[in-house]
C-alpha cells in the first residue's frame, strides 16, 4: 500500500507499485517502480481513480511500433498533486486532477483558437516519452527505463504528467470514481455531439458503434436536445444499455432484409439523419455513417480509429451534389482545460450522466479483471481503484 | 429579330429564334422554333443576355445519357416575363428575372431551412424536361420536340422556365450584360466562399483551378476580407488575370521543383490554408485541398464537377486526427431568391465586380464563336446579346 506522501517525497524520487506491460498481450505484471521528480513544466500525480480504454487495449496487444515495452499503460484517470516541478503555477499540492492525452499549452495558436483543440506546441502522439523532453520518469528496481503512454501512463500510483495535459478541478467538487472518465472516452463522446456538431434541439442523430464512446455520443446528443437517437450496432443488447443515455430507436447492422443500415435509416427518417457519428473504426462505416446523412445539411464526425492506411472513399460527386460534410475530431473537440470543467459541473448539477457509465471496479490488483472484462464486451467502464482509497 | 411581344402573345405560341444543339459537339443550329405558353406554375422569359458556362459545354460534347438531343443549351441569363401561368402571382409581365437551374421553391423543407439550399420538390437533375410536369415547351417547325437543358434553356429569344427557377429583380436595376452572370458561375464561385466557407477577415484561402468559378472564390473570398488568396493551376498566366479578383499568391501545380501543391502551401501558409476550394471537378485534386488544409480547422469545399464513378479516398486516420473538413456545395449553397438580389445589390454598389468577368460579346447569331472561345481557354464569360438589345 502506497503511502499518501506529501511534503517530504518532494524533489526526490517515489518508490511505488505500478502495472507495468512487459509483454504484448500478455497480463500486466504489478510490481515497484520509481518514479523521478517531475521536470520543469511537469507535476507528479497520485492516481486515485483510473479506468480502463479501447486504446489501453490496442496498445496492449500490439507487438509492434508505436507499441513499445515494457510500459506503464493508462490514460483515463483522476489524481492528486504531489508535487510540481519548476515553471508550475496552475496546480498545486494536494490539488485534484484530471490528466488527458490531449494537450492545451494555452500558448499556441491552436490552443487560443477557439476553432481547434490541436496543441501545435505538444501535438497528439504516441510517444513512448515525456512530451516535452523526449524522456521517461519511470524506472525498475533494475534501473531499465519503463515507457509512457499517451503522456498520462495512469496505471501506477504515482505518474509523472506535463502541466499541459492536466486539468484542474475545482476543490469543491468531490474527487467520484466517474469523474475519471471525463478524461478520455465520455468527454470524446459528449464533446463529439456538443462542441463539434453542436447537435440544435430536435434534431436527429444516428451513431454507429455502441460501446462507450458511442453512448457517450448518445448521452451527449440527449443532453443537446436531440428528439431522435438512432443507434447502429451488431449486438441488439446495446439498445437495452442505451436507452437510459437516450438513444430512441435502433439498427442491427447485421441484419436488416437485405437493407443497409443506411437505407434503414433513410427510410426511418424520411431522408437521413441531421449528425452520424462514427463510433468503430472502419472506413467502410464511415461511409455508411456519410451515405445515412440527410442531404443538404448532414454532418458525419469520425471518433473510430481505424488501422493504419485504411482509405474512405466517397463518390466526388456525391461530395459536391449532396451539401454533406464530413469531418473527424479527436477527443470530441474540448479543450480540455476549458471544456472538462463545464461537464463536470454539468454531471454534478445531474445533468450529465457519468455514474452510468461505470459497470465494473476492481483493485488495482485486479487490473488483470478490468482487461478480460473489455476484451469480453463486458462492460461499458472498468473503475481500477487505487489502493488506498 | 424578334418582335418584341407584349400582351397580343399571351397564351399562344411564340415562333422567334433558338440555337438548337441537334448533334453533339457540332455547331449550334440557329433556326426557327415555337414555344408555347407557360403552363401553370411557368413563366415564358425573353432572353436578353445569356453567356456560355462550362456545363452547357460538357453536355454540347456528350454523346450518352445524360446528353439528348436536339437539345435548347444555355442555363446562364437574364430576361424579362413576357407571360405567365397560372397560379404565378411572385413575377408579372415586364419584370425582369434571372432564371437559376437551382430551384426554391420556398414551400419544402430544405427551402424553409437556413441550413440548405436543395429545394426537395424540385430536385436538381439534368433532366430534358421541365421540372414540374416532365414536358417540353419547345417544338421545331417540323413538330419534333427540343429537349430542355438544366430547366432553363436560355439559348433561344424565348424560354419557358418554372417560377420556382426565377428570380425577380428589383425594377430599380438596371438590366446588365455582367448581371447575367449571377445566374451560375460567379454566384457558385462567390457564394463558395461567402456563404458556405464564411471566410472570415483575415484568413487563407487557396483555390485550385482558376477558371471563372475559381476567380468568383477569389472575388467572394476577397470581399469577405481574406488576406492571403493562393491561386493553383498549371497555366500561369492565370495569375496575371486572377489579381485583379484578389489573388496574392500563385503556386503551379506542375512545376514546383518536385514538390506536391500541397506541400509548397503548407510551407507557404505555415502549415497550411483555413479554407480550400477544388473548382477543377478531378478527385485527385479534391485530395491535394484536403492536404493543403490547416489542421485544427481546415475546411475543403469542392465545387468542380467530376466524371461519374469518380472516387475521392481520404486516410482514415487524416479524418480522424486533424480535424479538417470537406464538403461539396453546388450554386455555392446560395438560395436564390433571396441570395442573388443581395449580391447584385453588392455589384450596384461597386464592391462586387462582375464586368471584370466579361472577357468577350458576341451576337446570338455568332453564338457558335462563344463556344471556340471557351474551348480555346480564351475567356471568363463571353456574353451573348440577343437580338433586339
Ligand atoms: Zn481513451
Ligand atoms: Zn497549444
Ligand atoms: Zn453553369
Ligand atoms: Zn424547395
Amino acid at each position: 500500500m502506497a503511502e499518501k506522501l506529501s511534503g517530504g517525497s518532494r524533489g526526490k524520487p517515489i518508490r511505488c507499485k505500478a502495472a507495468v506491460c512487459r509483454k504484448p498481450s500478455e497480463p500486466l505484471v504489478i510490481e515497484e517502480i520509481m518514479v523521478a521528480p517531475p521536470m520543469p513544466h511537469e507535476v507528479r500525480v497520485r492516481i486515485i481513480y483510473t479506468s480502463l480504454c479501447h486504446s489501453d487495449l490496442t496498445f496492449w496487444k500490439m507487438k509492434d511500433f508505436p507499441a513499445i515495452f515494457p510500459r506503464i499503460l493508462g490514460h483515463e484517470a483522476i489524481g492528486v498533486v504531489e508535487s510540481v516541478g519548476e515553471d508550475v503555477n496552475e496546480v498545486s499540492e494536494g490539488d485534484t486532477v484530471i490528466p488527458t492525452f490531449m494537450a492545451d499549452c494555452g500558448e499556441c495558436g491552436d490552443c487560443n483558437s477557439a476553432k481547434s483543440n490541436l496543441c501545435s506546441k505538444l501535438p497528439f502522439k504516441v510517444s513512448p516519452f515525456m512530451p516535452r523532453y523526449e524522456t521517461s520518469r519511470f524506472t525498475d528496481l533494475n534501473g531499465e527505463a519503463l515507457y509512457h503512454f499517451l503522456s498520462v501512463s495512469s496505471f501506477t500510483e504515482y505518474t509523472v504528467v506535463d502541466i499541459a495535459h492536466v486539468t484542474k478541478i475545482d476543490s469543491g467538487i468531490p474527487l467520484t470514481k466517474a469523474a475519471g472518465l471525463l478524461s478520455c472516452g465520455v468527454s470524446t463522446g459528449v464533446g463529439a455531439a456538443w462542441r463539434t456538431a453542436n447537435v440544435e434541439p430536435g434534431s436527429t442523430v444516428a451513431i454507429f458503434g455502441l460501446g462507450s464512446i458511442g453512448l457517450a455520443v448518445a448521452e451527449g446528443a440527449r443532453l443537446c436536445g436531440a428528439s431522435r437517437i438512432i443507434g447502429v450496432d451488431v449486438n441488439e443488447d446495446k439498445f437495452e444499455v442505451g436507452k437510459k443515455f437516450g438513444l430512441t430507436d435502433f439498427v442491427n447492422a447485421s441484419n436488416s432484409e437485405n437493407k443497409s443500415a443506411s437505407e434503414v435509416i433513410i427510410e426511418m427518417t424520411d431522408g437521413g439523419a441531421d449528425y452520424c457519428f462514427e463510433c468503430v473504426g472502419m472506413a467502410s462505416v464511415v461511409q455508411e455513417a456519410y451515405a445515412s446523412c440527410r442531404k443538404g445539411w448532414g454532418k458525419t464526425i469520425v471518433l473510430g480509429v481505424d488501422r493504419p492506411g485504411s482509405q474512405v472513399s466517397i463518390p466526388a460527386n456525391d461530395i459536391l451534389c449532396t451539401g454533406k460534410s464530413l469531418m473527424g475530431v479527436l477527443f470530441g473537440g474540448l479543450k480540455p482545460k476549458s471544456d472538462i470543467p463545464i461537464l463536470l459541473n454539468r454531471y454534478i448539477n445531474m445533468e450529465l450522466q457519468l455514474d452510468e457509465f461505470v459497470t465494473h471496479e476492481v483493485t488495482f490488483e485486479d487490473i488483470n479483471k478490468a482487461f478480460d472484462l473489455l476484451v469480453e464486451g463486458k462492460c461499458l467502464r472498468c473503475v481500477i481503484c487505487m489502493n488506498d482509497q
